[in-house]
């Protein structure tokens, strides 16, 4: 894959990944990838990532099961972001929703707008990782 | 905005920020926010970035005329990524495309998928700045 090598990774070796829901549109997560994250993905079809707290590559549905496979991968202009469209078990976000974006701005505040998909305590207390 | 003051800024001081169609729900960019730049947006309900190669605040459209007007904006569950949805004037792409995400990835290398809106050299030798 060529053109992971030209892309223009940051200081910390990352691009910055857009997941969105290739049926609704939805956007998902945005996270952060390394080289080798980029390479497992279009390896495996599955969405990994580097974590920026771990420092370690991570494989999105590891714990939880909510993996999600890859149905295309765009490049932008400036080749320091990707956009990948997925197919996402059950929620994408840690904290149960379908989308980590689920907080939205009203007025002077947030307010959750985003649907729950999962209750986080069933799901992450049985599952080891 | 108290939420603004919550973010979770990188060593930088800055988030990254995902700009979809209202519309279509297209992904027409990714740039990043500083929290000033993030406080502009709000104030005009127009999209500012912060520009980490010229190192300035940005008004988008600036130069081109192709602003986009946020229609929503939400936060994710890390606080450390930001969605807008906007109205986008002309095309979000210095390239003449509506999308930056205008190449995908097809076998090893990359096709022009995306729609080309305006010419470039058009708009961006008329105007200043």
């Amino acid at each position: 894959m060529y053109w992971v090598k030209d892309l223009k990774f940051d200081a910390n070796g990352l691009v910055a990944a857009v997941v969105q829901d290739w049926r609704t549109s939805e956007v998902l997560m945005l996270a952060f990838m390394s080289a080798e994250s980029i390479e497992k993905t279009l390896e495996t079809g599955r969405m990994h990532y580097w974590s920026r707290s771990r420092k370690k590559l991570w494989l999105k549905g590891e714990t939880s099961g909510h993996i999600q496979s890859v149905k295309s991968v765009a490049v932008d202009c400036d080749a320091d972001a990707l956009l990948f469209r997925v197919e996402q078990v059950g929620g994408a976000c840690h904290e149960g929703y379908r989308s980590c974006f689920f907080r939205q701005v009203e007025g002077d505040g947030l307010k959750v707008v985003g649907e729950k998909v999962f209750e986080p305590e069933a799901v992450y207390s049985t599952r080891k990782g």
